[in-house]
This record gives structure tokens, sequence and C-alpha cells, in this order.
């Protein structure tokens, strides 16, 4: 009998302020099955936090915070010299802040992304993954922390007591110890559609990815991240969710009772 | 045998922003027995948040949160043309920001009070009042809605089904018709301490106030606002609470039972 | 012998913020005389400015400075009570600010022109209208005061001893006593582009409008202000460059000395 | 005969924000040469600005401005990985704001200063000083640039064409290479006024100062940084200025024509 595979595909969103449009949210959520919701320090509005929390909940999707540096002009991908005591300080604000739309929406929030910079800065700065872990295990210790697949967030996550999805990237390459091969590089993104969607079902079926030095390397891939911003956002959405229909992955939520 | 007389004693807090402190929080804690801390919009941060919740509960206080409007620079004291909507999802991010640190603290929130040009806007806009209301109740039926004595948000509050709580200001004068005089007027601000202590006492008591027509005019005091801004903040928040002492006016947090 | 006829047409720029866009600005330029450039409180921040400034002496535009209320969520357009005193801070701070960005491009700033509501309660507000024209007077008496035609703000420009710019809608419909007709009411806008434009031509050629109550009315139409974004911005703009070239109507920025 | 000294005192100043103050910019103006006016990112707003150029004009002093990073909570003093030319484009946005300020109110700046972290960063960083030295230059040639004493700040500004200050701090203990002593270290902060001032002394007659290992080091002493916030600030500086008399050393804003 054959093996079923499901996978959790999510994608930021909510990322508007004010006047401004970002990403292409509702064209998305057909296509995913948690997104991670800005809460208004690197994106998102009152309003467009409220906004997005009813359109997921409408196509019925898990809902998690996406906290942010406080950086609006960066867009929380600057990375700023924040103390472990902030990074908690902040996460707990944003966190309570979407969750009073989730609940108030008749929602339940199920998991905390952090975004950018900070995602960045938590996956390999212990203090820091600490300080946000214990923020989300205060919160409530039923939330799923999300972090970059095999990093310090995940461990401290896990230290925690939190239940923890790794999360990895259609449209990134890696590095023979397991990590993405930072921005800078030529390599660092994958811009064929094809090309990133066998990684990724590489990744959820054999558990592994072939990294930029031509080895395979093993990777933990609980949940996919797809991005909703750029030009052709909608239509690699659609392409992934195809292509994993083709392959009998059921595209679901992360579960921490599927492991 | 003689009444039995209680009081709550209010005060906004945590108004401090990053490096600028504001209020004498700490010394007026003993003397009151609610306090209202701000959410970060009109003042306050995640850090400065979480310091006064703490030293709230320290306290055995009441817990509000003081929503405000998004101008730091202007102190939340200058109104801006806010719609009904967006009255409602600030007050909803903003007391759901701050519940988490109170949750997280091992506390539970009490009540919501706007504050400044919100308040204001409030206590005579029906339009933002009943969204004021309604955000305050969805959050949580049980919480309780600070306001303006007799203002459009008291009714609000009563229509959304929620319990409310009629405040009253120490040290402003009172007009005809049971409003507070406007703050450009000559007489608005009552600034000897003993004869704003006698006007609160005549509230509790007598349940009216003498208003600057001659007229003594009902009045509902659920509530009394002290401020803890001013050079002899700490000294009335003493003397006041000295004074009900003597009276046998017990200070205890609101509570709708009480009614 | 004809008479010639010139018109500036102008557009507010610049207003995108960090990862945001908003309006075409390149794609516009061509079409237009003069620019209003956001300074980085409703809109705008110091890397979108100096492109912005850049782009437009790269088109040989007349340069102004569009500061706004200091209210990114609400992109400036929500009127907040500033004082006097902080509308002549805000104007000088940011007009600086701007200026500073044309100066080391090598340009030379034009004029100033407010931006949404703090423009709209300069319409009619006459303390903060002195406000603004004497910050501009005082920052450079050179500069032009643009402000909607016939308003307070422009009487303010003059008695400031100041050049103004009487700037009229393409897309807006008038009242009797020539006043915009408010957003509010339902034929408040133009959206049909050939009535549009054969407005403005007839307040370039006739000096009057054909006012909401059928009555023309004498309107002075120094600048003509197009909005850069909405769908059909670029559209519109190509088609009303096109008929002031058919008309002859020379587009040109707006000059003192032509008056 | 004996050689005249003379030393530019330069103290922060204008570090308050709408209903915060901070400093006591009034009471130590009478002490100083300098002041650096902080420009609204990290403190400071249009209003607290035109007060302090204000004041600083009636006191006689030499303004310079004083840009930071965009960071109100953290004053400015977390480091935020900014690109260089995002840290020229806030260079200029700043600088001539606050020069419109000055302008307006009668005055000439005199030179700028960057401000917490993009200070430190900059005095480390080739390319964030280069930019901000070329945004100075750019603004005006003949601005001084205020930096860390032998720093890439001040390297950068000389490259550019500049005429620079090399900035020591009293309080400040130095280590053998010239370096500060970084803050976590016990011994970085000297509280002793008498010690600040013997060094100080010391560092503007003899060209040296005694470091951490034990043995003097050569320093350049332009302008001498003293604080206006913290308990003894207004004492400190009257010290110092008394002992500069009694020494025989004229406090006089920077000048280059006197190097």
């Amino acid at each position: 009998m054959n093996k079923t595979f499901t996978a959790d595909l999510n994608c930021d969103m909510g990322e508007g302020f004010g006047a401004y449009d970002m990403g292409n949210d509702e064209a998305i959520m057909p296509f995913v099955s948690s997104v991670n919701i800005a809460c208004g320090f690197h994106a998102g509005d009152p309003s467009v936090m409220k906004r997005t929390v009813r359109l997921a909940l409408k196509h019925g999707l898990a809902i998690g915070a996406h906290p942010g540096l406080p950086d609006l002009q960066g867009f929380g991908r600057r990375e700023l010299a924040i103390s472990p005591e902030e990074a908690y300080d902040l996460v707990v604000y944003q966190t309570g802040a979407l969750n009073a739309f989730v609940q108030t929406e008749g929602g339940r929030l199920k998991h905390v992304k952090p975004h950018g910079a900070l995602y960045n800065m938590a996956a390999k700065n212990k203090e820091l993954s600490d300080a946000i872990a214990e923020a989300v295990y205060n919160i409530d210790p039923n939330l799923v922390l999300y972090g970059l697949s095999g990093s310090e967030l995940i461990r401290s996550g896990i230290n925690a007591g939190l239940n923890v999805a790794n999360e990895v990237f259609a449209d990134r390459t890696y590095q023979q110890d397991g990590s993405l091969t930072p921005r800078r590089s030529a390599n660092a993104l994958i811009t064929d559609h094809h090309t990133a969607i066998s990684q990724v079902i590489r990744m959820i079926k054999d558990g592994n990815v072939q990294s930029e030095q031509g080895v395979p390397v093993f990777i933990q891939a609980d949940t996919i991240c797809i991005h909703g911003d750029g030009k052709f956002a909608v239509e690699f959405a659609q392409q992934i969710y195809a292509a994993f229909q083709q392959e009998g992955i059921q595209i679901k939520a992360f579960s921490p009772k599927q492991q």
C-alpha cells in the first residue's frame, strides 16, 4: 500500500498598510492551508488584520500570527539589535493583538511564525529564539511555533515544550549544512517553477534536498512557505497545488498529531 | 446604621515610551484601586506595558486597557477623524495586545477605558461609541466599559450588554447639564486639592455636584479618575486616599455586583 | 489673432513608502508640468523622495513639496485637530526635508501644496491657512503656494506676500458658490474622461465652470490637478495632454510672471 | 608667553517628543558652545525642533543637525542594518528638515553629528561613513562633520572634502588603540566628575589620554561631548565650565580656521 503524504502550504498575508496594498491574498487563499498574518509592526494595520482574518476563516485556513520588527519602512527585513526581552515583549504584543481579531471573528489562533529579519535572527541566535519561544508558550502552550527547518528557533520551541513546524522554502536553494543559500549569492533563488516544485516534492517524499554542493542533505519539511507577492505568486500557488494533487500529497494545515 | 460607601479610584498608567518616562506609576499605585494601561498607540510600548502590568498585579490592582488614537506625537489628545469601523479595529487591536500581557503575567483584564480624544469623541458621537462598545463586548462580555459619566459611551455600553462604570473627575468642574466645563474655560480645572476632594466626596455620598451655574446636578460616580502626571499627582493621590479613609469610603475596584 | 492659453498640469507623486508602491509616477510624468512630492508624513520616505526628485528633474518638471498630516495609516486623509503652530512646524519640517533632496540633486523647489486633509482644512480654516502660508514664506518668499481655487489658503498666501496658484480639479464637480461638491455626494466625481476634459478646457479658456446647480460659476484655474493613482490615471493623463495640444493649450509649469 | 587653548563643548539637545521631555536643554545651554539637535527620527518632533533652535540661537550657540536611525522606541541606540544609500537618504532628509528651522529662525547650520547607533556604525563601517559624509557635503560643503575621534567617519569626512571635528568624551574611558572602552565593560564610564574633567583637560592641553591599559594614547580633541540627560548633567556642565575658565581654556564653537 502506498504511503500517504500530507503537506502544509503556508503563505504570509495581510501585508498591506492603510492605503497600501501588498500581495494578492484572496487569489492565493484557495491554494494554501495556513496563513501567517502580519501584526502591525512591519506591515498590517488593525483594519487590514481584521479583513485578512475574516478572509482566512472564510477559506477555512489555519491562522498564525506573523510578528515582525518595528520597522514599517524596511518591511521588517532589516536586522535591528533588539534584546531578547524586547523580542519577548514584541511577540506577546503582536500575537495578542492578532489573537483578539481571530477570537472576535470566531476563530482560534493556531501558530506563530516570526517575520523577516526577526525570523532570520531567531534562526541563529539562541537568546532571541528562547525569548520568542517563551513568549509563544506563555500566550498559549498549544500554539505551534513555525521556524526555519533545523534552526535555533525550532530547538528553542522544543525546549520550551511547544509543538514546532520545520519550515522549508520552495524557491530557495540549500547548502550542504542544511542552511539556506544566503540571498546575496547568485544561486539563492529558484526562479523556475518546475524546479522549485520538484525540490519541494522531494523534500516531502524523500526527506532530503539536493544541496548546492551537489550532495543530498536531510531536511525536515513540516510546512512549505510560498510567497504571496511577486508577479507570478498566484500562478505558482496554482501550480504547486496542482502538482501536489497529482502526486497524491494532501494539502492540510500542520497538525502536531500527524507527526 | 451608617450607609457604607465604596469608591473606585482609577489612574492612567504605563504612559512612557522607549527612553521616555511619564508619570510616577509606582508611587501612585498604593493609593488607587484600578489602573488604565496605555496600549502603544498614544503612549506605551510592549516593554512598558509588561512592566506596568507586573507592577499593577504586584499591587493587586484591577487592570484595564486604555486604547488611544494612533498619534504618539499628540499623546492621543488631538481629535482624528476615524470611522466607526476604524475605532472598532483599534480597540480590538490594542485591548488584545494588553490582554496578552495581563494573561501571560497571570492576571485577568477587568475593563477598557478609551483615552484622550478617543474618550471625548466617544462621549458625544454615538456611531463611534457604539463601535467601541461592540469591540469591547466581542473581546469579552465580562469587561467593564469605563466612560464619561452619563455620556454616549455609557449608553452604548449598556445597549451592547456590557457593565459600565460612570467616570467622574476630581479636578474638573461641571456644567448645569452634567457635562464637564470645557478645558478652554477659565474655571475648567480645580487646582485646590481640598476643593477637589470635597467635590468627589459629595459626588459619592450625595450623588450630585455643584455646577458652575450654581445649582446642584445629579451625577453618577462609579469611578473617580485621578491624574498620574503633574507635579502634585502623588501628593493628591495620598490626600484623596486619606480623606476617603476618614470619611469611611472604602477604595475598591469597580465591580458590577456592587451596583 | 488668437489668444494663447497655457495650463499647469500637476500631479501628486512619490507616494510610496518602503516596500509599498503607489501610483505610476514614471508613466505620468511625460504628460504633466508640475509634481507635488510627498514628504514622509502621510506617504513617502527619504529614499522614495530622492528617487522621485531625480525622476522629476530628468523629466524637467517643476517640483513642489506636498506636506501632509502625520498619519501614514490614513494617508493624510483624516482630519487631525492640529494647532496652527503645529501646522506651521510640520510644513517647515517637511518642506525643508524635500528641499534638501531637490537641492542636492541640483534642482530648485518651486512650490508647496498641502496634502489631503491638511489641504482641505487649510481651505476653510484661516488660522491654519495663515500658519501654512507663513511657513512657506519664511522658507522662501519665492515659493508658490498651491491651494484650492478661491479658498482661505489662497487668501492667506496673498496676504503673506506669496505668489499663489489657484488649483482646480478635472474630475470633481463644483457648487454654485465655487466650492467642490463634497465627496460624499453622489455627483462629486466626474468619471467620464471626456466630460472631465471639457470642464477643464472651459475653465482655462472661459474662466468658469458649470455648477451642479446649473449655472456657470467664475473660477480661477491657475493649475489643474490630475490624480496619479487609480486604474485609468495614465490613460487620463494622456488624453488630457492630447486634448490640450489639439486646443492649443500649452502645458507649462505655473509661473507667477505669466499672470 | 602661554599658549592659548580653546575647546568646543557640545551637547545633544531637543530630544523630547510630543508630550515627552528629555534632558534640561535650557539649563545646560549657558555652559556649552555647540548643540546637536535631534531631527525627528530617534527623538525630536517639528515643534520640539523649532523651540530648541530658537533657544540655541538665543544663547548664541553653534547649531548642528543630529540625525538618527528611524527608531523612536529605541531612541536610535539599537543598530539597524540600513544600506549606505539609506544612510545617505536619512541624513539628507533629517538635516534638511532641521536646516529649514535654523534658516527660518534666522540662523545658519554649522555642523552635522550622527546620533547613537548611527554614530557608532559610522565609526567602524566605511561604506556607511562615506555615504554620510557625501550626504553632508552635498547639502553644504561648509558644514563640519562631527564624529568619534580618529574613526572611519572622520576619515570619510576628510576624503569628502569636509572639515571635521574629532569628538572625545569626558565621561568615557579609552583603550590602548584610542577606541572607547565598550559600554558593557565595567570601567567604560567615568562617574567621578573630577576625574572626567582632568581627563578632558589633559586631552586638550597634552593631546593624549591615559588608556585603560595604563599607557598614554594620542587623541585629537576638537570637540568634547557632554551629556544633557542624567541627574547630574547640569551640575557637571557647570563644573567643566568652571574648570575650563580656571585653566584658561576658552569655550568656543569649533571652527575649522582655528586648526
